[in-house]
């Protein structure tokens, strides 16, 4: 068995009054002058952002504004951001938002104490030493960034092609997370949908792991992955049920905070090879898993069949045909695509763009993922460039 | 659904060569003149004790040793740790062991910077402003100590009757907690059995809620319940089992760092009602609690049968016979009944003491577990000291 670390510190403020412990949590953790981070108009529109600013105002905590985080959230924003907090001496970033907005944030935090280019973090040129306080008032129950040590940008500054890199230090672990279920009801269901994706994803990502000999972590991540797929269905039917809401945005922040498994043992080569498929068509993050997660089941299959029967079993529910192991396999993994489907995810890279992808917009993906044919990605079963090639292929 | 707060801030570092990182993690969280504070002979005789202040030495860590916490740790040997730190300036508390020399650390923590008699927390008569950082080299996986902000202590400096009495205060929550499962090879059976026995209860007592709404919690904590009642009969056959020591030793501080449901809204009655058995007779916690829990179980279940019954299913793995719920339910508490027995743990006060307790005895427990009458316990159904006087009653 693999030796682990597991820390999580964040503070988890949970229900329906929580946002108002806001500029009293903002305080304890030692900040006084705030970057309030957040995204498009939907924090504006549902009156979070007027609420946030008026209870920290009514706390003595000043703060600066910056809006704008997109999905896929971009280093030329972060720039933008590091170069405010410095003006404006600030010593504490709240995000308002889901992982885009927290990410951002992180990104920030790194940057502001940091003489160079914040990139180099995440191009792994450099390590900080230090980081600003981030924390967050959770409102799309997704990322898991909300309790992680981990945050993906997309570098739209440097070079003609995108790149969306992820980097993980724990010194950026968010000091507090609020979350009110409430928040979550407006989501329109394809957010929600590929939000709970996302959640089960970074589950999955654990479960299929290299070594798959802790039958307590495993069982505890069988316990979300299927508690999840109810609670989906009923959001999806009625947005204002609190209870569904609360365990889908609970889950999200147990489902990255190694409860479900340590990251560090996870397989993530679902998760590479869709960071491509955003950073080149900017799509959702959690509708692409969707689209790419079967591919790289069937691909990497072999790799352990046992463990692909075992999720098969204790997660979709299907029936376990002893004499065809490779079946019951085959039938979970196919399971979960109908699951994709009745959620309104799409099942295939034409359907989550609208048109076929190119055998040359295939090969530069696969070219990104491994950095210019230089690592490989997935520890379940290791996968070169070819083979990513070939999991685009499957799903196209 | 309730509201409720996570917060789990304890670094924990798991594996067969976590020791070797102790004197970074010492020095990591601001120790500099540290107490070593441990048990009886185990440390010594393993071992352990002299690896620890060998590397504490090397790492260039000062400390001061203090040995002789006994179960049910004594409030006279936390009034001893707090004079000595006092004399030797100490700044950081490291708990060599199992709960009841970490509950032990997190007292001399709370009393060394306080005035006062330090008892007046657990009395509820005062509140901590602050407490020297306390972490653990843990031994004995049962309490849960190691991640939780709570800990019980037996007065045996007042009064003519010995009070045990917990508190809990985020503050205490340990830094770090180094796991190596090597460590609790050499655990009888008697106390392996005992501590799997108070791992499970720890998480029963979040399970039977008064609210019961939670189906991710609930399924979380099914998930680690059912899987230590597997992990507990390898370890008896083979001690030396690491893959399952582990997952004994991990599930004990999921148990009690709140995953598998919110500290606050549990029962806790079984433990209360423990408490007394062991502050009267000095028995093992675990051992206490097997004799309780099916009593309790029987004497509360008509308060929400169907909890009881989904216990019966989910984790004894009783037939669901839904011609008959009552009759699910009280299978499933025979069940666990007979896993008791089957693990080695009494299964009557009787069996626990070694004779029968007297009436007197029983009053007398009923009078201290409700403070004289003033309190009552458990929320799952409240008891008053005359429902407590029969679940000893029904236990004897």
């Amino acid at each position: 068995m693999k030796d682990f670390s597991f820390y999580a510190p964040t503070e988890v403020v949970f229900g329906k009054e929580s946002e108002e412990q806001v500029a009293r949590l903002v305080k304890k953790y030692g900040g006084s002058r705030v970057l309030v981070h957040y995204g498009g108009q939907s924090a504006k529109r549902s009156g979070l952002l007027d609420k946030i600013c008026g209870l920290l105002d009514e706390g003595g905590v000043e703060y600066a504004l910056l809006g704008g985080v997109v999905p896929n959230p971009r280093l030329s924003k972060v720039h933008e951001g590091i170069a405010l907090c410095r003006e404006k001496k600030i010593d504490f970033i709240l995000a308002i938002g889901g992982g885009s907005v927290i990410d951002s944030s992180k990104a920030i935090a790194y940057g502001v104490p940091y003489e160079g280019e914040v990139w180099d973090f995440y191009a792994g040129k450099s390590q900080p030493k230090t980081c600003l306080p981030v924390a967050s008032v959770l409102t799309i129950p997704a990322a898991g960034s909300e309790m992680s040590e981990a945050s993906v940008i997309t570098d739209d500054v440097h070079g003609e092609v995108w790149m969306k890199l992820g980097y993980s230090n724990n010194i950026s672990r968010p000091k507090f997370a609020i979350m009110n279920p409430c928040r979550t009801f407006t989501l329109p269901p394809y957010q929600t949908a590929a939000g709970v994706t996302d959640i089960m994803l970074h589950t999955m990502e654990r479960y299929f792991n290299p070594d798959c000999d802790m039958t307590l972590t495993d069982a505890v991540a069988e316990a979300l992955m299927r508690t999840m797929k109810d609670c989906v269905f009923e959001v999806l039917k009625n947005p204002e049920d609190y209870r569904n809401r609360a365990q889908i945005m609970w889950a999200g922040s147990l489902a990255h905070n190694d409860v479900t498994g340590n990251r560090v043992n996870g397989d993530w080569a679902t998760h590479q090879i869709e960071h491509e498929l955003s950073a080149m068509f900017d799509v959702t993050h959690g509708a692409g898993l969707a689209v790419i997660w079967p591919s790289w089941a069937r691909y990497v299959m072999k790799a352990n069949v046992s463990r692909f029967v075992r999720f098969a079993v204790n997660v979709t529910g299907v029936e376990n045909d002893y004499t065809d192991p490779e079946g019951t396999a085959l039938r979970g993994i196919a399971a979960m695509e109908r699951f994709y489907h009745a959620i309104g995810m799409p099942n295939s890279i034409h359907e989550l763009i609208g048109r076929e992808v190119t055998d040359e917009e295939i090969k530069e993906m696969a070219r990104k993922c491994t950095r210019n044919y230089t690592i490989t990605q997935g520890k379940f079963k290791v996968l070169r460039a070819e083979d990513i090639e070939e999991i685009y292929r499957m799903a196209r």
